[in-house]
């Protein structure tokens, strides 16, 4: 029973029909619908209304005939803010006296006046507290923004409240760099150089952040541990859990966001240094750096009042299944969060509009007859926004059958942030599958009637300088995946319609995480017809379709190779700049280019081997188990040498560069076994 | 090609007619034979003489046909004795004068005058250094030892040298609590209460430890995790290593062993208090605690001298394989130590010789035909003695590969270590598999001629009060089987012939890693007729025959269940002591039987669905892959709980009992979660 030759072409061409069938049974007109039902109210993870939409969502999916449908709940850590003493930031006088209050909300926007249970702006898991003082303006509060600060600048924070913009990385990071550096409280805005589109107007005539709106966002710093309080367990009733002093990655310092009208409030009478012209946001005024404000307002301190709670609280995942025929213990899973800040227009509506169009496309199709070779599983991810607390949970529920079990992990986040071409960020072994899916998917951009996806993607996003074709990304971090991609080593892909990043400089999109992220911003700007959203639907759902259903998995290890040894080569480079150095301390990457090519030559002689497709379950899991995660880092995958990257990224900071020169060497080892391993993976077995 | 109905009922036909002679083909005086070849000569770990060894083993695997042998080299941190200055023991007077020296060898035994490279008695990995103080005697050097003293006879062993005597916990911990209660040295001595067997003569004339024998061995505290300088990363050239500062678990105070009749020497003169009767050994001293020598003697001070160095030396794991037919990515492992501390007679050539006979049967089947139906893996680890170095960086190497393809290992240390029955240690789901094995095998011993070696062993030990069948244990620690057992989670177990664990009252046994564990102690006392060794050889012989090449694979998890609950009632009973405190901080149990009953149906379930035996190659995954370990505990398997029984052992010494029972708590929930997940595993996959 270990053996099967692809004999049967029967099947496979069944196959194919039934991918048709399925990529036309999308509908544009359904995804409206879908956004339109699970965007009316604010569905906030671990509220009444994100339960209800659970409980519909679990109901539809029945309803769409898949096999089968669960909610599985877990108790999380999540933080809201006190409803009777509101959260601000206030400049108080010399007195104490309150001469400036930021808002305690966003302006609703038009059609939501009656609404309840909006949010207001905060920062999730923030510490509580007061604190009083001169604030320093640190520009995005990167490490490097902190360094200059110190050591250029000659400005210690310790003690002081800084002010950084959004922006260039993950606002986490703002908060441990702003508490590492000393300072007591922290404060991020959205400033339009990084929040607004030129040519644009403000919501709701247009699609830009107002003044009055604010990112909202967690502050934690969990490094992929899921629920603070059972860190590598699933958050079950029974789950022992850490005191709240112990949790992972929660801030010791109150933190709070703010839109750019009450920034310039914040801003206008700051002291201290002209900055670099590289600190300077779009706002009209001088991006002074402080402490504190100038001459004739020195007296006035900022003060932060934070009341926000954290509190244990139930979240609600929803799982369905489509048992496979051939290869029941071989699952393909498709999964993004329904949790919103607020309406969750874009973030992530959009996204499990698209998830549930997938699932009414599915059951459509079982209802002909149609049954995957493996199986496939639906999620329906909560409380993504406070730390990836569903995706993670499950996977921690999940974790030695999923290691064992799983051949991939499709992403499904906001399918829209852009009105321009699709993005594309995955493991490297799936590009192939994507350029032959998007070839068979329409472009949906008026004026590209029989054009193709791939062509019209690849016209804009070419990869240049790396080969002719649309680019692919490798995956980040931020969103459901991590877990799968991260820790259990999990091939994993996201698709999305994007904004033209060489011209469109904003971070995300303009009202990201606020209150204007509404049904209505989709259907007026951003997807009037629907059709880039049934694009994303369709190549979300071509994915999973035939990593469940081809009898030989569609992933490609050559591409894979292909990577290895694009990273290695650049990550050499970037070492060559300490040329001399690398000298002195005798690093090498010779072990690391050794074992690339190992691979690269597994990789040839794997694929050589599978055209005599003899051995197809053993080859299926050979190329199932070729991932370059898990890592020992938690940020990227391993395929890119992110722990390369960081030892010498830290060769700068370090005061003592003999011991950070022998990191880069023990990184380098690491990343050359990693790639050696992988390549054993691809040798024959015995 | 996913399903496999076993129609085919020839083939296992055939398979038990190979079973049959592939176990008549192991002969005792071939086994005889191997073993006289190599115990010829002294072959510790890294010298000349344990390559030569290897090279001898792997010529010899390839001309018994088996398909491949090959020789896989690391590069691990050892230690040796520095051969220009002995380590020794002193009296040393007021003067400085040595008026006591410990013997720099063992006495050699007759017929190996000759011989040259025969290590003297020395603790692998000792710090170098010249102490001298007072000498401390501390019974075994337990934790409850060391406490007992401290706390109720109040003795500080700050800046002493401490005494200890070998046995009942392994002598790296004995160093590690010598060196957190303070000791600047510790001694080990083989007194005769637990190195003597009555009745018996010493070395030649019988098998007990003469006064002048000593028990080397490594005094690390490794955790498992390898060769000191490259934890969790195969000891390659191009590995990383740390600095030896940073390497790990290596002790920073001197050690040395002595035999009983240097013991005597320095014990006799101690001061201080008699100690309670279990501190009281068998030597006519009168194991007074000290510190330092009574009146007449107080002037003297005990000074180690110790020039033992770490140094980075290459080690050879012999790899045979046999290419499985059917399932050629599945993997049965027979692997055990070559290495010696000397010529290693008993420990580990005992378990190598049957280890050699195992793969000469197999060629031998192999060349009238056979072949089984997955890969069948052979290896001689090298310095096992020095942490299980060898087969630890071999498991590191082959990780993933293994996690993902191995069905069991089976460990070929000792084969011997007593003259009574067999004994057998191994995960729960190889009972059943033992229990049949044995029934086919052939008693060894004399007059007990058509007897099967079950009826054998379960007339001399019965499990009793648990059951009636010959009893088996669970793994402990201290073998190869380490790193993939608890590291990788593979199921995994060993055999041996034993002593009467009723009567013989010694550990392991009395020449325990001296220079008279000869050829000559084997021949004369332990196996004249090798029957003993053979009945082995057929034990594990035939464990990874059926492992092999049964299609379905012969794993038993309702074994697992019934263990797993026998654990939970004895740990909780355990717990029953501190009743009152266990309602004090709300502690409770209820999880983790929940969880074992889930498992308990889990496996009802699974073993029901199995006579219908209609997805073969996925269920046989699910039984391969229920194992509780890798568990966060080094030490034992997870079945047993180890976490909640050294968290409970742990509330007696510590001094916040509420922190000391939330740590019960977490590792009650850890285990629960442990159960459940492994219930998840066997459930139908979707």
């Amino acid at each position: 029973g270990w053996f099967a030759k692809p004999s049967n072409t029967q099947n496979q061409k069944d196959s194919s029909h039934y991918l048709k069938d399925f990529l036309e049974e999308m509908k544009a007109d359904k995804i409206r619908e879908h956004l339109r039902k699970f965007t009316q109210l604010p569905h906030l993870a671990g509220t009444e209304q994100n339960l209800k939409y659970a409980e519909q969502i679990m109901k539809e999916w029945q309803m769409f005939g898949i096999d089968s449908v669960e909610m599985v709940p877990y108790d999380v850590l999540l933080s809201y803010p006190n409803e009777s003493q509101p959260n601000y930031i206030s400049i108080v006088d010399h007195l104490g006296n309150e001469v400036f209050n930021t808002s305690l909300a966003e302006p609703v926007p038009q059609g939501y006046e009656d609404i309840s249970n909006i949010v207001p702006p905060y920062s999730a898991f923030s510490a509580k507290g007061q604190p009083e003082g001169d604030l320093v303006y640190v520009n995005y509060g990167r490490t490097e923004d902190f360094s200059q600060l110190q050591r250029e600048m000659g400005i210690n924070v310790t003690g002081k409240i800084v002010i950084v913009r959004y922006g260039k990385i993950f606002r986490g990071n703002k908060v441990k760099n702003a508490m590492l550096a000393g300072a007591k409280g922290i404060i991020m805005f959205s400033d339009p150089a990084d929040y607004w589109a030129d040519g644009i107007q403000a919501y709701p005539d247009g699609w830009n952040l107002p003044g009055g709106g604010a990112q909202r966002g967690n502050v934690l710093n969990l490094n992929g541990a899921g629920d603070p309080l059972t860190p590598g367990y699933p958050a079950k009733e029974y789950t022992y859990r850490f005191s709240p002093e112990d949790g992972v990655g929660l801030p010791n310092i109150p933190v709070h966001p703010i839109g750019f009208h009450d920034a310039i409030r914040l801003l206008n009478n700051m002291g201290g240094e002209i900055p670099p012209n590289n600190w300077k946001g779009a706002l009209n005024v001088s991006y002074r750096i402080g402490p504190g404000f100038t001459n004739e307002f020195k007296s006035q301190k900022v003060r932060m009042n934070i009341h926000t709670n954290n509190q244990v609280t139930r979240i609600y995942n929803v799982i369905g299944k489509i048992r496979g025929a051939q290869e029941p213990d071989r699952y393909v899973i498709l999964g993004g969060h329904r949790d919103a800040w607020v309406f969750g227009g874009i973030d992530p509506m959009s996204g499990a509009a698209v998830v549930h169009e997938t699932v009414r496309s599915a059951g459509r199709l079982l209802s002909t007859g149609w049954r995957p070779r493996r199986t496939i599983i639906f999620a329906s991810w909560d409380a993504e926004e406070f730390g990836l607390l569903g995706s993670t949970e499950w996977a921690e529920d999940n974790a030695r059958l999923l290691q064992e079990r799983a051949v991939a992990y499709i992403n499904a986040d906001s399918a829209i942030e852009g009105m321009y071409t699709l993005r594309v960020d995955c493991t490297p072994s799936l590009h192939t599958l994507v350029y032959d899916i998007t070839k068979q998917i329409p472009s949906p951009e008026e004026g590209e009637e029989g054009v193709s996806l791939y062509k019209s993607w690849h016209k804009r996003d070419n990869w240049t300088n790396d080969r002719d074709a649309p680019r692919i990304s490798k995956l980040g971090s931020g969103s459901d995946f991590e877990a799968y991609f991260i820790r259990l080593g999990i091939a994993s892909g996201r698709a999305r319609y994007t904004k033209n990043a060489k011209t469109e400089r904003y971070s995300s999109y303009p009202v990201y995480h606020s209150v204007y992220e509404t049904f209505e911003i989709v259907e007026k700007f951003y997807d009037p017809s629907f059709k880039r959203l049934q694009a994303v639907a369709q190549v979300r759902g071509a994915l999973i379709f035939l990593l469940a259903d081809s009898q030989l998995l569609p992933l490609d290890v050559n591409e894979y190779a292909d990577s290895l040894r694009k990273y290695a080569q650049s990550i050499a480079q970037l070492a060559q700049k300490n040329l001399r150095e690398m000298e002195t301390y005798k690093v090498s990457f010779d072990s690391l280019f050794s074992a690339v090519e190992n691979f690269t030559v597994a990789a040839r002689d794997f694929h050589e081997r599978l055209q005599t497709l003899n051995k197809l379950r053993i080859m299926n899991d050979q190329l199932m188990h070729v991932i370059f995660a898990p890592s020992s880092h938690n940020k990227y995958a391993g395929e890119s040498f992110p722990g390369i990257y960081d030892a010498l990224f830290d060769i700068e900071n370090s005061a003592d560069p003999a011991k950070a020169w022998e990191e880069v060497k023990r990184q380098i080892s690491i990343a050359a076994f990693t790639v050696q391993a992988a390549a054993m993976t691809l040798t024959p077995p015995a």
